[in-house]
């Protein structure tokens, strides 16, 4: 067991007052030759000042609690990254839980988060909270917190930290379309997620400026992993072969794609055009290189960070709610905008 | 600021230790009538008890600490993920630190850890602890410690979660040279770091089993990342074209080399063969997908998280070292075995 303050204060038989006032560099009534012979024997015994116990006298625990739906997902660990260096920069250290945006799991990890004093929560999920008891207890504790990427209803008193999904994939859709691809299918994450369905407006209004007609047939719901973009685009193909583009729903999703495409002998981008959200370091690798809507992914945990612990030290979750931009990132999965000559 | 239970035993008009035995669930000297009043206004009020504190009183903070050099290196989200699944069946949150094997950061972390009272530490570094003053701390703190995936010699009295690096390396180059590799280059990761070492050993064994001379020429130390791999191999490859198969050090490294090979027009696995290491997902999605030594990442995590646990039990530091198998992934970027047809 750890040595406490107390242990201290009795071998170098002293007060528990004196050796605390010795740790927090506090002077008074603390003669120099007594500062010495504490500082000496903190040494030699291998003490160190339990900041938990500080904490519950400041109110303080300096640190932050992290939800996110697995860190498995490419598009986390940079946020991650993003969130931990801005605490520690801080002073601030993180616990990351892994929610599978498993809504039992949320609101287990918010509760602990609660019981645990952390200063502050980014948290994000892809459901609702639909547990009116916890969505009480977090207004009423007045924990300062930040959203991450996807809208909480039920946290929307909330500052965030946001891109603009919908336009970032009108953006990509119409580079398709001038490229183009009439036919374009969107093989997209889990139905009803906030971005998923704000990329779909995004889609639909690309199709809509350049007066193409949606096809609800082009349309496929699925998971954020390989094997549902791979799965998904065999059945979209073999119902609906005339299609000449793909809105991959993210980067993961793109690359299940490509996958098929392959497998099908449809050549990329000269058969199918392709376009995938996210920019995660493996869509600038494939073959051939996956043209995408890049996200500041480190930006946005480090941008939720700095949120946080201004929202911390004001004592106030009265911010605006910042977007950053996104950046369309053309590769070769794409065809080349033709150069018009105009006379 | 959040309620205290001094605050409830205000409201309640009780004595705070009635509170603390309500919450408890100890029914001693309590009235099941101011039970049942303290319960309904901790509901109303929204009180969360307050671990922190009590973890002063029972000296344990249901925490851990996990230091690893960068989530954003594909191996390590399994891993992370692993330690988070167990420590949060068995009701323990933990804080995720990336050192980027700095050893200035590792120290900051380990002592921000022993001020935070962690009941326990996983650490993953490259480097060595050379800070003594640190070292003795951790020694007479008495914290439990599982170290993962790299020995480090200043915390060799702890037990770690390890694979066997050469053996695994030794399987899958005598696999190249079974096939018909006879010039086979190791594009490492970076110099003097345990893993990298053990699988060089491993390399040579191979090589001395088949009675191939060991040319230091190639070997050739880097990065663990995309761009590494890919300069060495093309800076090998000029320097020695009769290259007929590579080891990377890790498959980001192998996606590197394999993007160098198709500059370079070099047929994979025809004109060289690769081997990997580690099975991170991509490994198996690349063009073509590479042959790789498969280790059990997400169960390194799970059996580190399990042996600091029982650590924390049973007070004792005390256990053996932990081996987990790894597995050959036999992928298309190494040529088929040829049957022998013996009569």
């Amino acid at each position: 067991m750890a040595l406490t303050i107390k242990d201290i204060a009795s071998m170098a038989g002293v007060s528990k007052g004196t050796v605390s006032r010795v740790i927090n560099n506090n002077p008074e009534g603390v003669s120099e030759e007594t500062r010495e012979k504490i500082l000496k024997l903190i040494d030699e015994v291998g003490y160190v000042p339990n900041k938990m116990a500080r904490s519950i006298t400041v109110a303080e625990t300096k640190t932050i609690g992290l939800i996110i739906p697995d860190v498995q997902n490419p598009f986390f660990p940079q946020v991650i990254r993003g969130v931990e260096d801005c605490a520690m920069e801080n002073g601030y250290t993180v616990f990351l839980c892994n929610s599978d945006s498993d809504i039992k799991k949320e609101q287990k990890y918010l509760y602990t988060f609660l019981e645990k004093r952390v200063d502050g929560i980014i948290i994000n999920t892809s459901g609702d909270l639909n547990d009116k008891k916890l969505t009480a207890l977090i207004h009423k504790s007045n924990i300062p917190i930040v959203i991450l990427d996807r809208k909480i209803k039920e946290l929307s008193r909330y500052p965030g930290v946001y891109v603009d999904n919908a336009r970032a994939a009108r953006e990509g859709v119409s580079y398709l379309i001038e490229n183009g691809a009439s036919n374009i299918a969107y093989i997209a994450g889990v139905k009803d997620v906030y971005t998923v369905e704000e990329r779909l407006k995004g889609y639909c209004m690309a199709l809509e400026d350049a007066g193409i007609i949606i096809n609800k047939q082009y349309l496929s719901y699925g998971g954020y992993n390989i094997q549902s973009g791979y799965e998904r685009t065999r059945e979209m193909l073999s119902h609906n072969p005339e299609i000449d583009g793909i809105f991959a729903g993210c980067d993961t999703i793109a690359i299940g794609v490509l996958k098929a495409l392959r497998e099908l002998n449809k050549k990329v981008p000269d058969h199918i055009q392709l376009l995938g959200f996210d920019n995660i370091t493996m869509s600038g690798e494939m073959v051939p290189p996956i043209t995408t809507v890049s996200q500041p992914m480190y930006e946005m945990g480090y941008q939720a960070a700095r949120m946080l612990l201004a929202s911390i030290q004001d004592k106030t979750i009265h911010q605006a709610d910042q977007y950053l931009e996104t950046d369309l990132m053309i590769r070769e999965s794409t065809r080349k905008k033709q150069v018009r000559e105009e006379i």
